[in-house]
Parts: C-alpha cells; structure tokens; sequence
C-alpha cells in the first residue's frame, strides 16, 4: 500500500515527493514524461528564488537528482480513473491498479479547452483511455483526438479493434499505421449526437463516428475522480491543499492561479504536509 | 514612491523581491539581519525541492546572489508602523518614512508567546520602539525584554533618558552598560497594573517600572498596521496572499501553517503577483 500516490511529475508533484519522504511516508510519482512539461521546455527561468541563469531542463536535472538521491520511484504513463474505496484509493494506471492511502492531485493545468459537447457524451462516447474502453467500439468506426505522441500506440491498438479510426493529432505525427487509420488535420470543433456520440464536427468537414477517444497528455482531474469539485476548471483547494474529497490534497498549476514554479513548489510541500497528517490522524 | 514595500528579509520576502522585479515593479525590502533566520542557522536542508545536501547558510547566500543579481536593495532594520494613507502607505522604518504603493509582509512568526498583559498594555505602558516612545519615560523606571543584541544599542539610547532600566535579556548580553541599567536572567511572566504599566513579574520577583519595552526580533503585524486580521496570531490571507485590508498582502511563516521554505517561496510569488496585479489595477 503506497502512503501518498503524488500524481504528476511536474514540480509540484516532485516537490510533494520530496516532502512526502522528509515526513517517512512512502510514496510513488505516476506521471508523463518529465520532457513533455512546459517548464523543461522553458529557455529561461529567473522567478524562482535561487535559481537564475538556467533554463529549464537544466533545472528539472536538478529536481530529478533530488528525487534519485530519495530514491522515490517515478512511473511514467497515464493515470485514467481514481477510485475511493473504504481506507483508500485505488489507481488506474495503465491497465494496473495501485492502492494508496492518499492521493496529491499535481497534473498541471489544461492548456486547450473543452470541446464542445465533450462533457455531455463522457461514458456515451466519449473516452479518455482506449485500452480501457477500445473493446466497446469492435468493429465501429471511432475518431480519436491527441496532442502527443504516445497516444499512436493507442491509434495502433484501436485500429486492431475497430473497423477504422479517424486520427486528428495537434502535433506532427512519428508513426505508420496500418490502413484503417486516417490522419486528419483538422481542428475538431465540437462534438455531435443526440443520446450517443454521432459524428465529430471539425474546421474542414463532418466525420461520422460511434466512439471519440480524447488522449491528451492533460486529463481534467474531475474527468478521472468521480465528485471532485472544480472551480473554473481548476481542482478547487483550501489553504491546506485540501480537495472537497477527504484524503485527496491537490497542487500546482492544477489549483489555479498564477501558474508559476515556485507557487507549485509551494502547493507541493503543503500538500504533502497534509497528506502526511491526514494518515497520522487515523 | 516604492511599488511593492517587502517587509522582511527572509525565503518569502527574498521570493516576493525577486517577482516583483520579474513584473518590472520597484521593490525595497526591509528586514532584519540576514543572520537572524532561522534558515540561516539550520545545519541541513533537504525538504525544499532541487537543494539537498546544503546547510542554511549556503542556501542564503545563493538567494542573496539572486538578489544581487536583479540589484533590489534590502535595508536592514525594524519597520515599526505601517499607515494606510490615501493611495499609498507611510511605513515607519528606524525613525525615517518611506511611502509605498503595496505593502508584503513577510515578517515570520513568533517564537515566544505574548506576556500575560501584553496586549492589554499596549499604549499605556508597553511599546515596541525605544527610540519612537522613550521620551515619555524621561526620568522615569523602565523594564526592556528583548532577544536580539540589536535592542543593545535601544538600552543605551533609554539608559540616557529614563531614570534607571532593568534589562531582562534571552540571549547572552554583549554590551557595557551605564550604571543606571541593571541587566536581570529573569523569565517575564506578565505585565502588572491598572490602567497603565505598574510592574512585570518575573520568575523571581516583581519589577517595578512605569514602561515595558518589548524588543523582539519579531513584532506581531497586527501591533504595526492598525486592523490587520489575525488568526491564532497568524496573518489572515487567502488563497491570492491577499489580506483584510486593500493593498496589504503576506506571505510566509506569518501566515501560519506550515512554516517552512518551499510554501514560503512559493507564497512570496503569489503575494508579488498579486500586488503587482492591484497596482496594474489602479
């Protein structure tokens, strides 16, 4: 049983870890690739006391340092549901479930907006994990919509399931895929139905369907935790870096503004505190 | 006129400084000795992400380096009222003013409880500035408890005006002093009288004085900016390290739970975006 499962690998997330250790809790990091933050792709960064005249990978090299001397393990990959059970949670990631006492929500913030009528079709034809959901479109035709790469294995298992796959990506593509698969560059726009999903209305054209699969590297953590409150499509937390769901803490970008180092960096050790008490006090 | 008027030297204030020059405001700040942090003194650091194997001082001086770096001036010594004027603020500072559109705290938080009394004094008896209040105590008794060798320099000063001081110290004296001044290892335990100061109790007897000094390190907020809303002695903010009164923002150990480095940086960012944000306002 993990003590603290810290979701997202982020600076938040990494400072959580940290401070999930200094307070003897063990504790396991499920995040994306470290490469795919907008901090490690930053060219400069000059805001965050003690750091300056670094870019920053330079500086996520030196977290992940910190994170190696802790020995605190990182699994990289997407978490898709969070389920709270009895004593604790249980974590859908990749197919393999984790339990963890509690949980530090610090999955950044959502840099495109909601399409229109995703929310409305969620768990009528809309998906967020198609190793989860792939076997419900067998032999149908399903469009998926990703902004990163690691989403084409998932086009590769959904094209061996369903009878074709419209691929809308929002970043150059890197694979082949087999026949069924159709790259689009469209710009989807907004999604169409009546009780089910029906097509996916795009900048170009209409494209019929039975399934979307939506894989962005940013799930709405409200998408994967069932009764989580949100405000303005930010995890909405008080001082403490307490959700309205008990044992669930949040920090970081994901908790609204502003959206800066050292503010997640801040977040992440308060929260870590507060999950640290939360399962002294049982 | 100062934009953002930081008080205090420590990780919060030092993080609030650095913002505030990021958001291109001008930024002053004024605190005590860099050498009077706790901070400074700790042995080793390792909960505060990318520095481990680090004592306190060290990672001063790597803050300082940024501070230099982005050339914000520190003045050290103590800010003993802050006045809300019509569009800006008269912060007393050693006897001189300096005016500013936006105060942040970041002033720490106490170490050592209030007396029994202390409260109930203040303006009749109990002060925290010798040189702004001495002059009433012209040829009279008066009692100094203080915890920093810089109220050294403030006995003497009082040693000159008042008929006799009875210093009670809780660190190791450094000083000579006239005759008149009586130096007490006692423990203060309250402050006696009816409508004004008549005497302090002490560990091992009563001590009587027409005036207490209080010459700590630290001096409550509310005791320097008159309606500042406190909680359990903490400052009360919100989530944007915004205070009760407009313009007035904190950050840090001064705003209570945890007291500690990564959500003080942090809450010195939030604190200089959120200023800067009220001034842009304007």
């Amino acid at each position: 049983m993990i003590d603290i499962a810290v979701i997202g690998s982020g600076p938040a997330g990494l400072s959580a870890a940290i401070n999930a250790r200094v307070r003897n809790k063990n504790v396991v990091i499920f995040g994306n690739k470290i490469d795919t933050s907008a901090l490690f792709r930053a060219k400069k960064v000059d805001n965050h006391l003690g750091f300056f005249d670094i870019n920053g990978k330079e500086m996520f090299d030196i977290f992940l340092r910190h994170i190696q001397k802790f020995e605190i393990p990182i699994k990289t990959g997407r978490v898709t549901q969070i389920l709270p059970l009895k004593d604790f949670f249980a974590i859908n990631f990749e197919n393999e479930i984790f339990n963890a006492k509690t949980i530090v929500l610090a999955v950044g913030s959502k840099k495109s907006k909601k399409l229109d009528g995703e929310e409305k079709f969620i768990g009528s034809g809309v998906s967020y994990c198609a190793t989860c959901d792939g076997m419900f479109y067998k032999n149908k035709s399903v469009v998926v919509i990703a902004d990163n790469l690691e989403a084409e294995s998932d086009v590769k298992f959904l094209s061996e399931i369903c009878k074709d796959v419209k691929y809308i990506p929002s970043y150059q593509v890197n694979s082949n895929f087999s026949q069924n698969v159709e790259i689009l560059n469209f710009k989807p726009k907004k999604i169409l139905g009546d009780k089910n999903v029906e097509a996916v209305e795009t900048s170009e054209k209409e494209i019929p369907c039975n399934g979307v699969f939506i894989l962005q590297e940013f799930i709405l953590p409200s998408n994967i935790i069932f009764g989580l409150e949100m405000q303005n499509n930010f995890v909405k937390i008080d001082r403490a870096c307490k959700t309205n769901l008990s044992g669930i803490f949040a920090a970081g970008d994901c908790s609204g503004w502003p959206l800066q180092l050292s503010k997640a960096i801040g977040e992440g050790q308060i929260a870590a505190q507060s999950a640290a008490r939360f399962i002294d006090s049982k």
